[in-house]
């Protein structure tokens, strides 16, 4: 089950990143939601390498073939299966990769554990997997603006040392990085020129937020939504952190600063990120993630090999400087992945407690 | 299912705050474990209120009942169930804040998702359940050590702002704190004698490490190792965050400083945190937590009543200025469960795979 | 997981038939729901021993303690635990058990799976177990009441090789036997009384049927409505076999007379036990389930002890003649379970369906 | 989840009849398994439509395509997907089909269920979707085999009123029945041949049996093996009924004659079906699966349209007369399947259990 995520909808994903195609399956999707192949070309588009110079220089179609689940245009209640053929995937000369560990990677620890492994571009711990993520998101967003008037969006908050100096929404999409600040995009542009011929790489920060997502969603103690949201970026490939809200600036609050106080008008902060005790607020849900620096560069390394020797590691071929530059809109996805479950299990257990008392406005003013 | 933990091994808690009971399920706890009451009065009495003056002075026996699983002293194969009375649960009179929603806490969420709570010390989204989570990971680390020789160990990383100055896990238990550095501990101490005094509260960081893991544990996509940690940590009352190895740290990293070269002797650093690809590198496992500071404080702060009217809110009674003091003992029971889950997981899929290649020293000297 | 049962409404029991205490958790519970404990008064009394002399003479109170989940008389949302103490577990002597495997019993395969087990009066294998599944479905029965008009009742359908002469409903709770043929019952008494004087055991079937089923509760494929009756059944204790509708007898139907004509009056017949597909089609609901005679008589037996010798095993204590005589209250109940999980993912998946058609009138005059 | 099956080997399977394809995704399949695209083709030769005049007469290649898992020949642990083209999928007039539901099909529940359905050949209730069961298990096969030296298989037992006259393995895969008495298939040749003249059909009843199966495999209470057997066969298109060794037959039996005796030269009987208190003996695990006749048939029955109008239902096309006759290789597939996942699960949990005690020679001569 472990590639296998959510609990009433429920993505399968399967396939390699050099094998002959990737997929998944969205079992438990409600029936008679409108659904075309191209209604994933914009977010496959926006996650794809290729795009700039910034990034991955491999060029897949990512075509999406619809193999069931979908009759006459709108989905039948039965799983949705969707395919991507890899078309890019140069992979002739894996020789040395198959007998090398990569520091950094799941080289040494995917040997370990299953003694057989596909080397070929990383085979299923590749980034390429979550173009499935990102296509089954688009079901999932579509069904939440439409029944919930709920949508997610998300920009780069970090690269290295640089922070947005500003916030702009408007910005966002019109620049390569997802950055909410476009009078720094040139300067951006040269950091990454730079890094890039440097042959090094850099970590960055996305945050990710759900407007609209009313007071109710998410569940206690173990199924929180906080909790889901913290497993769903952390599989993603190359996090190592997330918060939830003020996350870890939170730990040098007061309580008196920290909690959000309410009135009639709404909450005064949004510390919370949308969440107490599991369960959204009515407010923004702000979810920030932690993307590590590639560890695949030019510059070499030291690792070992199979046979416990030690060797020099170069890695050339195609290569993200900054992973988390393409990383946006794969953030986005889980998050509307795990709000749309989360929406199916509270009508589940909770569909028949109506308006109990007067909800505070949830929109705040705040910017995450 | 969302109050149920763990694949295999499936911890199910249950039980309000100032119920009659509270107690867990251990379901998949393989046979043979010896197990008696009395094993988990250490790790019971590490988390248990009333402890200092730094925390709650709620004084709970925490007495477990084995009801059932364990035979002769020693689990069956069948659930393990445990028992756990509230002797000290004080709610005379909680008609007023059955009225009104406290800002911070999950009043308002579990108020508009069930329509029907109790509002008894904060039923069930009270820090009393991880009582349960404490005690069902007795059992996880008693076989993590006695199987595989796996240790799961914590302290406290920061309160406010305040850091340790130095590390040394021998001064860890001597204080109140779980702090890493014995000299600052009378400072912490005044530190939160005045806090106390000022009615207000504060966050905390916990860092907690698993010793002995081998390579191997864990499973790829979205049964990652870090991303059921991270599920697992932020799944308890009050985190906000939650870091894998160098976490957001690694956001200013450059790759060649972030990836882990690997040698002979070992690995060169550990910012992976002991995890690669969502498995893990035979490293130190190192996760760290952020916790909010509480919001029960007995400053003012304005709220809502269950009819939308603005109300001032003061909360007395007995509460932690620091919630995090006492987070330790939890989140190493997080830890464990985490990895005996996955160890069992492992063991069912790859119990096959025999050793493959020569393993690094996964003992780094480097502290978290 | 092996102890919890249903996806969305999941109950956890646990407790062993000579432990302290049986119990249950029950997550996923909608809230809003009246429960008192003398709510469980009725169901386990028809379910518990004791109660005449053909039935074991173990004599129970099943006194239920909700342990939480229910505040101020209803459900929280949060999840339901029952504790039934165990009061009348006589064990003194159960050396010789211990050492020795009953043929037709479980003591063998646990001996061989967990290599230490309970043998004080079967353990956890013991039917003492489904106590806590007849007290998890009163909570069903009356949520599917409320909330559907759905209906559960069932009937002793064979013992040994006698059939009943008539149908009527009204007979069935007169009668020590759930039999719905008041005629008969004098000469089941004796048939039962002759049985239990010559030391031997007989099988039974039990029929249970749904009312008021609407048409749309299943799910396709593996999660058919049929296939989890289907393992709700097997899992109770002594079954070993399951049908739905005509069942076994449809092996020799032809398809002219099997399929089940309809019109705007109705269905023409039930052969399908008002499952298509997996689906409910608005007709009853009829299950049928054959139960073993049970193993433990006074009559000798060639058996093996732990060390693989031959020895006698005669069982002398308090067993049923006929087990399936007490089962008819414990199949309600796992139909009534099966429903209301069903009910409830299917509100999740499809809660935006409405009416897409006039239905066929589901209530059929065919008797099971 | 409804499209997924087993808890450790996990099957999803995906596509509709009319559909461009149907597929599978096998998680948590250990790696080192040898898999080639051949390996499929006896399996799903014997499930495959159109091999005799007695079966439906569409004909399909079923040549499987595998999209991910498997490197160089050989299962890596990642989810092996496999996808199998429809080509001679004929839906040119599904218009009126739409309209009207047929009766003791799947129509009118899935139109009340979803709103919306695809009714080219059934869509996704058609028994197109098995054919992925049976490549599924062709790895399940493998893998119990070459581990732990079990075997499946199976034969008809019964079509309508006919039972076979002798019992011999070597005769069930020399003619089209699967029908274990060589002797009897020219009468049975000449009853189908008459039954598909008069435009009807008739149920049959499949049994299968494992072989080698180990003492232990299975989990008590609601993960029982016998309890998952009946899910797994249930949940096959057709299915009315399943048994377990005795099934039905042990209602009429005494106690006394039930239990199988144990001695040092093995068990006495096998009314059990290799299955004692969920958890495998070590005998022959013997299942029973009854499947109703189809209810497309040329001769005319009433229905009603989706306005809720009558109208009488021919169904022409091609379609088997006795779908029970290709069903023998799907239930072994459920068999294999259900095995492979318990002992998966066992090793999970019980993986330092070692020999306890003597082991009753479990193959016994009984014949199902």
């Amino acid at each position: 089950m472990s590639n296998s995520f959510g609990r009433l909808l429920r993505v399968t994903t399967f396939g390699e990143s050099h094998g002959p195609a990737i997929g998944c399956v969205i079992d438990g999707c409600p029936p008679g939601i409108a659904i075309a192949p191209e209604d994933f070309e914009r977010d496959l588009g926006r996650r794809a390498s290729g795009r700039t110079r910034h990034t991955s220089q491999r060029h897949e179609d990512d075509r999406v073939e619809i193999l069931g689940g979908v009759f006459e245009g709108r989905t039948t209640g039965t799983p949705v299966a969707l395919l991507v053929r890899n078309t890019d995937a140069r992979s002739k000369d894996y020789a040395r990769i198959a007998e090398q560990f990569r520091p950094g990677h799941a080289d040494y620890t995917y040997w370990h554990k299953y003694g057989h492994r596909d080397p070929r571009g990383g085979g299923r711990s590749s980034a390429r997997e979550t173009t499935m993520r990102v296509a089954a998101a688009v079901i999932a967003r579509k069904w939440l603006a439409e029944h919930h008037g709920v949508t997610v969006r998300g920009h780069l908050s970090q690269i290295g040392e640089v922070v947005p100096d500003g916030h702009d929404w408007d910005a966002v999409e019109g620049n390569p990085f997802f950055w909410p600040h476009a009078a720094q995009v040139p300067a951006l542009e040269s950091y990454m020129d730079a890094l890039r011929k440097s042959g090094d790489s850099v970590g960055a920060r996305v945050t990710v937020v759900a407007d609209g997502v009313p007071p109710g969603w998410g569940e206690p103690v173990y199924g929180k939504l906080d909790a889901e949201l913290a497993a769903a970026m952390m599989s993603i490939n190359a996090v190592k952190g997330v918060e939830i809200g003020a996350g870890f600036a939170s730990v040098a609050q007061k309580g008196s600063e920290h909690r959000d106080a309410m009135s009639r008008q709404g909450f005064a902060s949004n510390h919370a990120g949308g969440i107490l005790g599991g369960i959204s607020s009515g407010q923004q849900v702000v979810v920030s993630v932690a993307f590590k620096p590639t560890s695949s560069l030019r510059l070499p390394v030291m690792g070992l090999d199979v046979d416990g020797n030690e060797v020099e590691i170069v890695t050339t071929g195609r290569h993200d400087p900054c992973v988390g530059i393409r990383a946006t809109p794969i953030c986005e996805a889980m998050l509307a992945l795990v709000l749309m479950d989360q929406a199916l299990r509270h009508r589940a257990q909770c569909g028949d407690v109506g308006e109990v008392s007067p909800r505070v406005p949830g929109e705040s003013k705040h910017s995450p």
